[in-house]
Parts: structure tokens; sequence; C-alpha cells
């Protein structure tokens, strides 16, 4: 089968592999759909996540590992003792692994887990290949009537799900989501999936910018508008939840932090380098919070998937290229280095794709 | 009666007032205790806190204030309509005002409620003073057995009580406070009536490392201990909560923040004048939480009540001197601001005490 190895920064090469093979409790797929998320192209630009020598302790498959963990696919085959899913089922599955034993997993924070990892990142296969055998418990059976294309982004609309939640949003709440990529256009449907419709997104980009007002955002120009003042006088002393979703920039935390009415929440959904310099009065006078998000546990990502089911996600809008799997390294990881990190929300590879 | 008013910085003056009249529904009292808290000192240092021509919303008194917001008395007089309330009782008085009709109010945040304000600071008379009426809202009926020296802690107490409930602390759970101060110690009888029995404290100055030694915390001295290095080597990886009971000092917070172990949350509960650098990293990976705790509302000043009443806070250590109202001036606030900071932790006036 096709699938793409990360052999080291920007050498990610389609190889010719030896199909995966089905084991007691296993579901083997036809990949249908895979997307290319921001963490993807980090491997892909600065080499593996680990480095070449680790081997993830519940995955663990040596290097080069085949990349992509947003994936959807139809059911090919079933290991033994299988039950509740078919062949011919079109299926999305979640990438995260955790031991379930550790004090976060038994806490109910598996996200947290100290042994966390992820297939298609550190072993277990991949989403960009053709085939891939997964553990069932990694299964999620797609509700009648919704799309492979749909179910290869439940995962990074899982990823701004949790942050949502976590931030304690409630129905005629206001919120400022920070940088409109794929995880701030995710927090940005999972707010109004949760009655939010109030919500301000601050994005220099003309493609996203466009995209988030589509969704019904009211879209600020970071380099032309205060976003704290402009915010704080919109809603008449600030949001009740806020979400850093661009990253790297020292500025956004403050801002998303600062934009907040007394009592509000910002959650942290980005990356950062360094220390980022915070306001202290804000936690004592205003009993504002600021806290995080990552990953998901696999209720939310069932979640995600009967709000997309419902309609209260209609997240399709979200896709802006969609390109087969023998020309990713180009279309897909080269061109987002490129041109493509201001015009491309998420793009979806397929192995059956020929053009 | 004898009254001590704030009349600019360093300039507060014992002055024969008239005493206040009853209204209906008010409570008059004699003063058996008043605690100086930090905020008068500062007060005191500063001049009153709203400016000399500020005029509180709720209490509506000009200045100059009587001082003394943390106090108990012995009803003397009842207002009509009273009820629940007998002449005799001794009682402690909750002095935090709210208006009960702001978002925040109805929110059930009456702390942060657009009109805060305090008796004994921005005016309605103060607990350095012989007499004092307030409304019966405010007045809580001290349990049988319960002395009026601990009547007067309750109020500080009780804004330490706060950020452990806010800290979301458990049973078991591990906590870190900074500074041992009137609310580090707080922070810390709280911790021990939540159930949670392993609390470092860092702490230079003797006697209060000695008082936090005492109370059952692990004392460490950051002049001379990696306060985070040590915390996270005795609890395999941190804490569960932590607070800051500090202030001002911009390393404090980064250390209470990263001395918490993933999924731990750190409670500001000290005033700062800068921006402090925080690692964003732990917000997204770890889904750590930094929050702060203000003030109290109502059911929790009956809780400490309830804990100091049932034996699960003894709060009696806290007081290291007793004064008289005549001396408050020199024993208290000039002491405060010299000596005394390093060997007092609360000091109680009486009207009733002669040397």
């Amino acid at each position: 089968m096709l699938a793409l190895r990360l052999h080291g920064a920007r050498d990610a090469r389609l190889e010719e592999l030896p199909e995966p093979e089905l084991r007691p409790g296993t579901v083997k797929l036809a990949i249908a759909w895979g997307g290319i998320c921001g963490s993807d192209l980090k491997y892909y630009a600065n080499g593996p996540v680990d480095g070449d020598d680790f081997v993830h302790p519940l995955i663990g498959e040596p290097a080069p590992h085949v990349l992509g963990h947003e994936f959807s696919g139809t059911v090919t085959g079933l290991g033994d003792g299988v039950t509740g899913i078919a062949i011919g089922d079109l299926v999305a599955v979640r990438p995260n692994v955790w031991d379930g034993t550790c004090e976060f997993c038994l806490k109910g924070l598996p996200n947290l887990c100290v042994n966390k990892g992820n297939i298609g990142i550190q072993g277990g296969g991949g989403g960009f290949s053709e085939t891939i055998v997964v553990p069932e418990s990694h299964v999620h059976v797609l509700p009648e009537g919704m799309s492979a294309e749909a179910g290869a982004l439940i995962e990074s609309l899982t990823v701004g799900w949790r942050p949502v939640k976590r931030s304690g949003a409630k129905p005629g709440d206001s919120a400022l989501v920070i940088g409109g990529g794929p995880i701030g256009l995710a927090v940005l449907l999972a707010l109004k999936a949760h009655g939010v419709d109030r919500v301000f997104l601050s994005e220099p980009g003309e493609r996203r910018a466009a995209l988030a007002a589509e969704l019904g955002a009211t879209v600020l120009d970071p380099r032309s508008v205060d976003i704290v003042a402009e915010v704080r006088r919109a809603t008449d002393g600030g949001v009740n939840v806020a979400f850093d979703a661009a990253g790297f920039d020292p500025t956004t935390l403050p801002i998303a932090f600062d934009a907040l009415r007394d009592g509000g929440t910002a959650v942290v959904v980005a990356r950062f380098h360094d220390p980022v310099p915070i306001d202290p009065k804000g936690f004592l006078f205003g009993e504002k919070t600021i806290t995080g998000s990552i990953s998901y546990d696999d209720e939310e990502f069932g979640e995600v998937i009967a709000a997309v089911h419902d309609g209260r996600i209609s997240p399709e809008v979200l896709i802006t290229s969609t390109i087969p799997l023998a020309e990713i390294v180009e279309r897909g990881f080269e061109h987002l280095l490129g041109d493509g990190r201001s015009t491309e929300v998420k793009i979806l590879v397929s192995p059956s794709l020929t053009s």
C-alpha cells in the first residue's frame, strides 16, 4: 500500500509498505480522507516530534512513522472479538492513546495521561496511507448520512470543542477568539453549537477572516483595531470567555485576558515558546481565570460527531482544498509552508483521488 | 464615643464622635474586638482608598471614615423589624456590601458587585470604635461558646476560605501556599479544614514560619530553597493546588504555577503592581489553571463560623498582640510599619482594654 512516512525535516516519502495485519480487537480500514494538521506541518518542517530513536510505550513502533491523525475510512476487516462495527461502515478514528492506569486517566483526564500519544504521529500507522489497522476502542461509526469528509474533520473540531466546554460558556454569553486558523474556527463552530451567538474573532488574514465572518463571527483585524478596547466597548465591559488560538505571539494572551469581563475565563489552545506578561490584578480583583485545553477524551469525540450529525456544526466550509495522497508533499506540506499559509484552512488528502 | 478616623496618609485620629442611631432593620453593637488588616495598614500609610471626596453609593457617608472591617461585638440595641437577633448576643459582622441587582450579584457573585464596598473602609462606621450600627443582614450571631476574639478573626479567615473553595482542593490533595502573613495562614487553616493535610508554605520570616509549622505546614525558606524543585520532588510532580498570598513580588506567581502538577489550579489572593511573566505551556500542555479570589459571600462567612465552632479551624494562634483602641496608632499601625512587620500576624484592638 502507498503511505507517507516522515524520515526527517522536510523529508517525507511516499512509499510502498506491506499492508498492516488484523489482530484480535482491531479494525482494518480503507482510508477515505486524511486532514493535514498544523502539527503535521511542524513535524514535516522540523523532523519527527520525539526524535528518531523514540519508541512510544503504547504504540510501540520504531520510526519512520506514517503521518496523519485526522482521518475517516471504510471498514474492510474485523479482528477477532470486535463487536458493534460492521464491514462497510464509514468511521472516524480517535487517534489519541492513553494507558488508562495513570493518576490522570483515573481522574477522568486521559488527555493528560503520562503515556499519551497519537496514532499517526508516534506510530500505529496513519491517515496518509491507503490502509490502517486500529484498535476497536478508537473507532467511531459515523451516523447515517454523515460524509466521509466531515468524518475526517471530527478530530480537529474536537480540539476546538473541549476548550469551549472548559471555558464554561453558556447560551447568551459573549466570546472572543484570537486566531482564525483551523483551531480558532473549530472553537468558533463549537461556541455557536453551545448557544454562544456573539463571537468576536481577531484575524489578520483575508481568507480566514472571510470564513470566520461567513460562520457568524464579528471579525476584527488586529492590525487596525485595538481588540481589547473594541471588545470591551461592544460588550459593555468585556466578554465572558476568550480563546487564544493564535500562539507564539506574546501579545495575544494578554489581549484575551484583558478583554474578559470580571468572572470570565480565557482558554489557551495555542503553543508558545516564551513566558508571556500577564497582569495579575485581573485574577485578584476580577476573579478572572486562565486555563488551557489539550486534546480531548473519547466522549468529546462522540459529542462532536453528534453535533455534526444533528446540524449544530456544519464543518465542510473549513475544507479549502482536496488533493491526492500522491501529491501531498508538494500540494500539501510545501504549499502550506509557502503561499498556502494565508489562503488555506483545511486540506483533505485522499488515496483514491487522482488529481 | 471614641473612634478612629482616617484623615489622610499617616493621619488617623482618635476622636469623640456622636453615637450612631438605630434605624429600622439595623442592629447596634458594643464593639468587642477589631482586627488590623493589611488593607487598613495600606490606607493608613497612603491615605483613604478612594480619595477624600468619594461617597460610596451604598454606604453613602462622606470622609473621613472610621476604620476597621474585622470585628465582633455584643448587641446593645435592635431597630424596628429586626428578628432572630437578641440584646446581649455576641456577633461577628460581615462588612462587605453589594447592591444585589447587578449582573454579578444576580449570578451569585456579590463579591464582584459593581457597587461593592466595605463597612469600615468606605463608611458606615467601623470596628475601631466603641459602638457601631449595622444592617441586620450583615450580622452573624456566634454559636454558644465561641469567643469574641475568634469572632473578630472570621472576616480574615473567610478571605482565606474562598480561595480554597475556588481551587477545588479535595481531601488527599497537596498544596503550596506562598506567604505566611494573615491571609496565607488563613489559607493554610482553610486547607486543613478541607482535608488537605499536605501543605507546603514558603515564608522567609521567622515568626510567621514558626507559626505555619505549628499549624502543620512543611515550611520552606525561599531564600535558601528552590521552591519549585523541592515541591515537585517531594510530591513526585507537583501540588494539586497553590496559592499566592505574598504579592507585589513578580517571582511568586510563576513559582506557584510551576509548582503545580498537571491539571492543578493556582489562586491569586495577593495584590500586584505589575505584569508577571507566566509560561503558557503549562496552560496548554498541563491544562493548569490560574484564577483569583476576592472577598466572599454571606454563605462563606457563615461556613467559617461553623468551621471554627466545630473545631475544624482553631484560629486564636493567629493573634500575636491585643492592644487598647486608645493606643492603636502607635502600637498598631506605626508598629506594623516598623518592627512589627516581621513579628506580628494579627493584632486585635479593643475599646475596653486599658493597657
